[in-house]
């Protein structure tokens, strides 16, 4: 196996396949990856993250910690803040049930590390307003956002232009390395390594410059086609889907090839089930032959309902396990809310003494004990 | 004794002299004044803050809390934070040498209670991003500010634009109603209002709506006549002046009527030692007989020799017992750290308490204890 040396010189970022899988790191490495907790989660997620969690929490040198990242849902929903504890909850629920597993891996809630709000507040110093708000990414998002204030008409809120240094905070006190993340989310990266390289040069201090890795998962697109699987759309699996679920949005899945004549070949490229199997079916060798008698069509060929009956089958292969688990964490909440609390303080304590390191170093801790 | 009323109709700002001298509340209310520990405190700092906080120190029915505002000089001194310490610390001695009492008063310093962090964390998403950046003092303060910052060539920090939101986390937790403040900090009182109207009105809270109380002291000039007394002007006596400083500042001073030919009235507008007296010597009798006298000219005429040597006297009875103190709490540091301390602790736990108690209604109190 090949050993990744982490050096000044690695590049900040790297790539899942090629830099990352099947090697090992030479030392131990922090690795932080992350959820807003806004709702059930789905076949997507699970394939673009939780699967490639499973992975990094059997990695040898790596310590994952998973972070529930509750204030970047709260700020967009102050006006119904009582859900946020069931999100979470349900989270942490669906988190367990694919095998994450709080013993080799920290499960940590923004809020309740009271010192992510300290840090955040004292880097906010470090960052020139002009080029938090020329980050691209946040630009764009901005663009997306809809008003839903109503006091002033008024724009996103104040905490939002201070979201991608809030999440500087949240790297750089535990000395995470690893944050994997998408393209888009490069910039924020870009400008933690500005900030901490800054606290280092003043401070004599060292944390850790982080490095994306990016996936480099394809994108699973919704059960009607759309390019998105998302809540909003209608078009989800839910990883707490029943047997007559999955049965349902298959069956709805669209198949654009029978739209062609019956003479021409049939044309796989918009296919919804295919698009599925490719990326749920491990039996490459079985699929090929069944796009090839598909594409050839005739008495040779596969008809949608047979493929639409072998991907139910996958799914419920794949999910009726994460439903059973479910099952028992809903009726073992101890557990759940314990995997929170331990994940929470673990990560809560080394950030405490980090925290009082570089206050120290700052002189910000007077005489008196803090 | 005229009683005040506080109730939703008070308005938001009252004056110094007709609203609220000889007056007394109708209940405790608490009061927040401060400030930046930037330097020495010099004449200007008495006049216009100390000897009013000394007033309000012995006001039935109000608290005083002295906020030490550390993070609003902290950002722009990143390369010299050891500095501060020393800052906070001989800011306090001016304080103590003055007669503020810390039994009667909460010394508190910002960076001290990290709950204050948090708040302001969660005030920032109350906030629209276009309320918080059309401040018009905010924008006044960003045009004089320097950029002082190498990185990027680049503006404020992002601190600065949060900062009005900061003084709000300041004032609303400790529910603190009265705030002493200059006209052009009116627009920040203001936002403090809508920011805690919005939570009273999310979450069912009982945060106090701030006043402003604005003082009516007239400005002091500098000893070179120039409007702003200002360290960066050397044009300052300092509270811990010895008489031979003062002597030497108060024998520079400007005294502009003897530009005019000898046989004109006497003109004092611009006579800088006047202008100390006027603030400065309670016998407002003899001091309306000299000016007389000083106008007429003369046989009958003041020199300025006389008229300074009386200012040195005056301002020496003034800061001779000062220095006195100044010296006994140098010696005597252990009082000086448990002013700070003790304050502190005290602002520090209603704080915690009242954070607790919004997070819960927040619900940002997840199962676990926080």
């Amino acid at each position: 196996m090949k050993k990744i040396n982490i050096s000044n010189k690695t590049p900040h970022v790297i790539r899942w396949v090629e830099d990352f899988k099947y090697k090992v790191w030479d030392r131990v490495v922090n690795c932080l990856t992350g959820m807003r907790p806004s709702g059930r989660l789905h076949l997507w997620h699970f394939k673009w993250a939780l699967e490639n969690w499973l992975l990094m929490q059997d990695t040898q040198n790596i310590k994952n910690n998973f972070l529930i990242a509750d204030y970047q849902v709260l700020w967009d929903h102050l006006w119904d803040t009582e859900r946020l504890r069931s999100a979470v909850v349900n989270m942490v629920i669906d988190w367990l049930s694919v095998w994450l597993d709080p013993k080799k891996s920290n499960f940590v809630v923004q809020s309740y590390v009271p010192e992510f709000a300290e840090l955040f507040n004292l880097l906010t110093m470090f960052t020139p307003y002009s080029v938090a708000t020329n980050n691209p990414t946040l630009k764009d998002e901005m663009k997306k956002i809809e008003n839903r204030w109503e006091w002033e008409n008024s724009s996103v809120s104040l905490w939002f232009i201070n979201y991608p240094v809030s999440q500087v905070a949240d790297i750089m006190l535990p000395k995470w390395e690893i944050v994997p993340v998408w393209e888009d989310q490069i910039p924020h990266i870009e400008l933690a390594r500005k900030i901490i390289k800054k606290v280092n040069t003043m401070y004599g201090t060292s944390f850790p410059l982080p490095m994306a890795l990016i996936s480099e998962t394809p994108r699973l697109v919704g059960t009607d086609g759309n390019d998105k699987m998302s809540k909003s759309l209608w078009n989800t699996i839910y990883l707490t889907a029943t047997l007559n679920e999955i049965k349902k949005w298959v069956n709805s899945m669209y198949t654009d090839s029978w739209k062609t004549s019956v003479s021409a070949p049939w044309n796989i490229e918009n296919h919804v089930v295919f698009k599925y199997l490719d990326i749920f079916y491990s039996d490459k060798v079985h699929l090929e032959e069944l796009k090839k008698r598909y594409i050839e069509g005739w008495e040779n060929s596969v008809w949608d309902w047979e493929l639409k009956k072998l991907l139910v089958k996958i799914l419920d292969e794949l999910i009726s396990p994460i439903r059973e688990k479910r099952e028992y964490y809903k009726n073992n909440m101890d557990l759940v809310i314990s995997s929170i609390e331990e994940g929470s303080e673990n990560v809560r304590k080394i950030w405490q003494e980090l925290l009082q390191e570089l206050k120290e170093k700052m002189w910000i801790i007077w005489y008196w004990k803090s």
